[in-house]
């Protein structure tokens, strides 16, 4: 076992430590949304000066080696084609994509992992059926995800592009950043971890990121829960490959969904974020997160905007 | 024709007079967002003070004869199967859905409307082809539309429950609305008039609203191009059915889409909002709407977020 | 409790009785199609005479009070439009659809029902996941079904253009049609029985048939056991609505697929061949019915193919 | 140019010497469909002895580099659910596919191809729209496609497993072939032509068949219009890549859909018939190929039947 690598009991011990400081009753469902409080909010709107907003998604991808099943959207009509509507006509298309996968910028509901035999704060796995999720579905979090954004960007901190796929970002890491960023992570907030998996993507091509993926180590995730972050944001998925954890694959995603009730957001894009916050010589804003009303829905495709 | 009604010359001359309003010069595709200026999107977070978000979208809704075409979410892996990741399992779905539509929440690029054989700004109908919109396309919105959001209940100025399908909003009813909600629209707002379409629907089920329904007068969009308003958003489509407009169905669309380059939100929810409005005593907040990225698309769905 | 409906003990012991006729091993996973042997099948083809093909689908139908989930075709390419490939253009199209459902015309897989908590041949329904049907797919009939088709048309029987919803086809009408059609259902063949759903549908328009419609009483299913009949088809789905079996809704469904191991095709149009069996004066045929290769697929839609 | 291109001026004769022997006037829209008459059809079932059936088709594939949008299945319901039916639960799916591609086995309509800004007949491009093709869509071949099917094996004949992508199929290849197995092609035939493409992929893996596929010469579709062939298949896409043909890509596909009105089976799957046709010592048999009833569709999924 490397240095970096956890047991199956450090990881359990780690997941019950975390669980233990996510209690809001047993009929929680907003999980570490609940640390973003009226004041929190109203505060981080004071984040926007410049008056600019810039999207934190990427736009959807193409077939590819990393998205085998790509989003596609379809014309329904054409502007220019015979119309049965007086004077005008009408371009309209569909869409149609996985809300979970390695491309798309996409949230995570709290229904999204089932470990030991159980879904966030004890829900049963049956409440997901063929019909959706009757519990923990996306729309908890229907009225947005609103508060004070934080952006560490961590090859930025180390010197390099990008950090490397099968790489680790440390709790010691994150301190750094938020000290390099002349900030310091606190509750309520909204972290978003650049570990640069999508500009890698851009400039190299895809790879196989099921077998090789940057993202935290589990044990960063104590600096969350510390903090009392509120959501959890990376241009990868947060999660490295192959697992660090001896038996559990997606151990950040066990955490931070199941045992601290905490949102990811995976696959965002920050390079046009990135050049934002360095002309502006600060890296916290307001951000705003609103999944689309997917009544039983184990995610949402979402364009989490930044505010500054 | 009733006093209501429009020839098809006094609408050409106000389409005509919308458009000499709406001058960004050739090569603009940002339309009516010029008016939201860093200054005023940086004042609009000011509406912030309680700390609250809601949201002005509705669910997905099921099948109806005003859906013929539903959205549908599949699911793509339940928890509790038998999982290719070791010691958890995921839940994944997938989404469907036109963009556009009777029932659902979504905005309207400026790629929608082909009017006198040309879309917004004099762009060729041929921008938009199997493949999608080049130009025009949703993905110009993708940095969010954020500004001050304010919303008129033209129900509640007139003491009824909903207005009926057919009626229209003139812009008399928008000045009087502003007044008795204690604020003046202005340059670069988010402009959201409830007529209350869908607490209809709730309360009667849906209708034929191809024939039927309530928007606003094609003349109040001189209001909303006087007042440099940036986007318009409504629980119903803007547009009345049956037209007013002699040879012209769709008028609203037309003038603001077309003429004066203004995103249209259609189907949106106030109810929650209107009862957040009604505490606080205000009708003005801070408002997000963040398109998904898809780059040729004609619009997206929406869930936009008023924050307080 | 009606002459015509059945207790739960009844059922229960028709359906016992009925399974112990289709045994055909553990590992059977064939059923009913274990009755075309290569010397019916060869007999069949002495059934083509005139060198005529006509089909038992319908096109796939729109949005409607019993199609809520209409079948979509999206256009990917259009002649025309702009091409990659020199010199030509290609149309191209996707299509969307359920594969079960009450109008477009399909073939239901033995693995479609789970009755007693068991798939046909006592298959767990386990066996179905998220991932598709491991066992009893419709890839089972990989080769296609082919056989002599023999079409007994009831209300031609009862002199009638339909029988109405809720009425039920006996096994006494069935001899009586196949006294009138003037031969035997004997084994292999496979039995459409035209009850004129699709017709009464086309003249009156759809109406609520989960509440009301037309098929074979579960008694007749004793004559499709005897003549060893090798599937079924109707222009309903073979059940009638509401239910004459106390406690069990889709009798039919359940005896056939379920105990019987038949492969059920539902919502097939036999306008077509009702006028060319009558102009042949014979109502026997070739019969191909080609489901796709869905290798994990419940059903298929299908285009079965009479020729005479 | 090598010995095996043509020039521009070449292609364009045989184009319209092809055409030129296509001639049933202009309404006409089932094109090569014309040489089966029902003596012929009736003849072919004459090739019925054994009492055999097997499959034409491949299971629906995956993603893969060939295969950039693959077809999908959802369940709608899984058995042991809930169910809202009393006494039972179904199975019930989804499917989504493109209807061309170059892995799942389709049929071409005679709309498929525009060349000379016309498709077949004359019929100008216009006719398919974002709605569909409102003429000469798949629909026109609703009453299947019967006769008696013939397997060339060019592999066979070679003495090789498979061709190799870039080779090309010459009319010599096709007489010594129908020699070899004993047979003459005739009028109405549908006419199989295996190189081997599926085998290969199959044992090799997916390669990228836009830039490297084996086909037939354009110069061996003088065989089929001189013997009067009704529909032609194979288990690549009858094209070969890169084009023999100056100035334009897939000319088999423009002679063969829009000079000849000849039907175009591709990427079927021969294994399993070639074992039997070895095993029964012959290499025709009654063919029946039954596309689904898309009415303004431009192909269909098939799963052609050879019955022998």
């Amino acid at each position: 076992m490397r240095d970096s690598e956890m047991s199956a009991a450090s990881f359990h011990a780690l997941y019950e430590r975390l669980r233990s400081h996510a209690q809001w009753g047993d009929d929680d469902r907003r999980g570490a949304l609940n640390h973003i409080t009226p004041a929190r909010l109203a505060a981080a709107a004071g984040e926007v000066r410049a008056g600019r907003t810039v999207t934190m998604a990427a736009p959807l991808a193409g077939s590819a080696p990393d998205n085998p099943e790509p989003a596609a959207r379809h014309m329904k009509r054409l502007p220019g084609e015979p119309s049965e509507v007086a004077g005008l006509s009408f371009a309209a298309d569909q869409l149609t994509m996985n809300v979970h996968g390695d491309v798309d910028s996409h949230i995570d509901a709290l229904c999204h992992v089932s470990y030991g035999e159980a879904l966030y704060n004890g829900v049963a796995p049956g409440a997901v059926t063929s019909q959706g999720a009757s519990m923990l579905s996306i729309d908890e979090a229907r009225d947005g995800i609103v508060g004070r954004g934080v952006l560490l960007d961590i090859p930025r901190l180390r010197g390099v592009r990008w950090l490397e796929p099968g790489d680790h970002v440390t709790a010691d890491d994150l301190v750094a950043a938020e000290q390099t960023a002349g900030l310091r992570v606190g509750p309520g907030d909204l972290l978003f971890v650049r570990v640069g998996h999508r500009l890698r993507r851009h400039q190299l091509g895809p790879w196989d990121v099921a077998r090789s993926r940057v993202g935290l180590h589990p044990l960063a995730m104590e600096f969350l829960a510390e903090r009392q972050v509120a959501a959890l944001g990376s241009d990868g998925n947060s999660d490295t490959a192959p697992s660090v954890v001896e038996g559990v694959g997606f151990g950040v995603h066990v955490l931070a969904i199941n045992a601290m009730g905490l949102y990811l957001l995976d696959y965002l894009q920050f390079e046009d974020l990135v050049g934002v916050c360095e002309g502006a010589g600060r890296w916290s804003f307001l951000c705003v997160v609103a999944p689309l009303r997917l009544l039983t829905g184990t995610g949402s495709p979402v364009n989490p905007i930044a505010i500054l």
